[in-house]
């Protein structure tokens, strides 16, 4: 195993990568930017580097200061978390030729499947279902409507370099096709630096169902069961749990082969997530593949027990898997909520500010994973995850129950800061969240709702509590 | 189930309690002592109740206030958490009279296990061992000694309406005997207001075993398996852990149908700790039951995922359990380390002050159990408890590094307070407990050596962290 790990990556997950780390007997370095020189895992690291100023191009995205953080303190490895240069196959690749390990994937699949349209045609080739649509990427408008036509509408617009829920346009008919082409072209080139664009036939009321793998340099495939992260705002997960709730149990098992098959087919090492689309038909259909750890992961490790982290590092480090598919034994039902630092109210606008009370909840079966302590300041320069809330139940009601109680545990304060709580604890009352027949279009019918009932927005849950 | 309910306790446990209530739909109401008003329960409660002042018996020891508190908010039942009123049948009765359940078996019941020497009569008629000794409670010295003639030294003598690991006293020879006694009963008067003693063969090398056993007023009896409490000072628990390490299948399944034989034997109705003392050749014998929840109920919920106040409120509510025997499915390895606030330097004296810092830790496979947060004050009325740092991990020696991983993840800093993280953190190193074959003696042999090399009492670890 490695004795010194650098965790390139903030907040929460950097946190939460070193616990791990530091429960392997692995020293932990810490890289920040000046704006993050107070944070939990500058103090909980055994050693932190400066590594430049926001914005992220300049400290968390520049690989020369991260690199230089590695050789300096001896780091063997790098742990990309999430998000940042977790996809970057060309810093995977300077790691390489650096004599770093980089914890995830080599650069070639990271290639491979980072590219939306590749990994589509490849995941066809292994036999695993695809939505209609583009082959390849598009070449442009006029490609786009002749695959639309044969796909039929609705469509949804890809960027083939996306990823985290942007650079998507769902398309209803062909006079509107054109125009959400160049948009979300000129939208993915500036984010993703990469214009081109797939596109699919769109999923009316789906779910968001992914199955998190886990595959070693040994050849060892296994899955941790599936998640369903259908509750989004803007296509970026709002609430996950583990399992799907009311996926029968052949779907659940064909879904989960899927992408155990899918993993294999490509050779692939790490930890990876295979995004699905579900119908109101229960078929389903590959998305993307995210070649990292994900935000939602500790449902999956409360359910199984299993630390994903720990089993990232010991393949990395070319171990076997610690576990076998016959370890995995999901257990009961985990629910996250994510507490943003927003605005449901403004259409979940980020909320900087200067937290003044920070109280987190606890007790029984609840995980809070949080970089958040009274006189954090929550900055714009990043994202606005405050904490993950997670909780395990033997049942999903129970599990709902105990998400309301530990959403209500949090007092947190600042001056303009705004929470996801309210609206949170609005989701978990919903009549269609409750029995699971909700669809990744419940947050917008609730914004809607609201829209229609401008009074309800004065309602007291939501106000930051 | 219960719409109201009281809560006749403070800090950890009455927070903890208070957490299921709001998960079963609940309102909470707590009570609390003049120094407990700015408490974490008081803030959390719907309702909060001042009974009085420090000490105890003026507050939450003061029957009447905590009556008039039920009955003034409506409350229908009462939960004791442990220690003050918990095992107190005056109590359970008065509830009774005045139309308020009690959460805990009834008063019966209570007063016959809480005399020691009258439980040990009903368990060994019931079938279960019990160590040689006395058949009932001694007339005096003179009856101490015959006793102990017959039974052989070394003996323990053992209040007989003790508890708490307090009243006892082990006696290695007839000369001692004599002084043993009146001292021992001088010190159960006065803190149990009953002087009468009991005497057992006391057993060397031993370990703690006890099992967490539930039973509703249906008949069904349930037990959660056991737990392993060896690690004590002055007969007080420091760390436990569920399952036994290294009990054998044989031992570890009569010792737990043992604990439910005795309790259907007797009728019990709530949940029940039956505490074993384990010799070093397996051989067990009942040494007393606890007619309440215990300190260390988490780590047992952590491996079988069952909430333990969740069942004590339906079993009071008259309704059958919510689990049978086949549900309960122990999964992995939890331990629990009471962060106290004393100086194991000094005896483990308490070291009362206020908090300037409190930082707790977190992250995977954590709980926390707590009333502390920056600013509190740990006052001289009540015991020392901290927090309760619970982990859970697939097998033991996950477990014993994750929870050294949490111990150094405390932050808890203010004038004269010192903490036993230092300490526990030595025991999780020790090699006798790592490959668990320390025995109740671990502690006073720890003791004893840093007596004996007083200089590395100023090693770091012994710093508060």
């Amino acid at each position: 195993m490695f004795s010194t790990v650098l965790i390139a990556n903030r907040g929460e997950i950097a946190l939460r990568v070193a616990r791990t780390c530091r429960e392997l007997g692995i020293r932990t370095v810490a890289v920040y930017s000046t704006v993050d020189r107070d944070s939990a895992v500058v103090r909980f690291a055994d050693e932190a580097v400066h590594i430049g100023p926001p914005p992220s191009k300049r400290s968390y995205l520049h690989i020369p200061s991260i690199i230089e953080a590695a050789l300096q303190t001896g780091a063997e490895a790098i742990h990309p978390g999430y998000g940042f240069l977790s996809e970057d196959p060309d810093f995977a690749e300077v790691c390489e030729t650096n004599g770093i390990t980089f914890v995830g994937p080599p650069a070639k699949i990271m290639r491979q499947l980072g590219d939306k349209a590749v990994a589509r045609a490849l995941m066809a080739q292994a036999g695993l279902p695809v939505l209609p649509g583009s082959h390849e990427a598009l070449t442009g408008p006029l490609a786009a409507q002749e695959t639309a036509r044969t796909v039929g509408f609705p469509v949804i617009l890809k960027a083939v370099a996306g990823g985290g829920g942007r650079g998507m346009a769902v398309v209803r008919n062909a006079e509107d096709l054109s125009r959400a082409y160049s948009r979300t072209s000129a939208h993915a080139r500036a984010v993703f630096g990469d214009e081109r664009l797939y596109l699919e036939r769109f999923v009316e009321d789906a779910r968001h169902i992914e199955v998190q793998v886990l595959r070693d340099t040994h050849g060892t495939t296994v899955h941790l069961g599936e998640r369903d992260c259908s509750v989004q705002r803007r296509h970026q997960k709002l609430i996950e749990e583990s399992p799907g709730p009311g996926l029968p149990e052949d779907v659940r098992a064909a879904i989960c082969a899927a992408a155990v098959q899918g993993a294999a087919a490509v050779g692939y090492v790490g930890a990876a997530t295979f995004e699905f689309v579900l119908t109101p038909d229960d078929e389903f259909y590959l998305m993307e593949i995210n070649c990292r750890l994900q935000v939602e992961h500790p449902v999956t490790e409360m359910v199984t027990g299993i630390d994903i982290v720990r089993e990232q590092l010991f393949v990395a480090a070319g171990q076997p898997l610690t576990i076998g598919q016959d370890d995995v034994r999901p257990r009961g039902v985990a629910l996250e909520c994510r507490v943003n630092a927003e605005d449901p109210a403004r259409e979940f606008a980020p909320t900087p500010g200067l937290l003044s009370e920070f109280v987190q909840p606890g007790g029984q079966f609840v995980r809070v994973d949080t970089h958040a302590y009274p006189g954090w300041y929550v900055g714009p320069d990043y994202d606005s995850l405050l904490a993950k809330a997670v909780v395990w139940a033997p049942d999903r009601p129970q599990a709902l129950a105990r998400m309301d109680r530990v959403l209500s545990e949090f007092r947190i304060d600042g001056c303009g800061v705004r929470t996801t709580i309210g609206f949170l604890r609005k989701v978990l009352a919903r009549e269609e969240f409750r029995t699971a027949r909700h669809t990744t279009g419940l947050v917008d019918a609730m914004a809607a709702e609201a829209t229609a009932q401008p009074e309800l927005e004065e309602a007291p849950a939501e106000v930051v509590t």
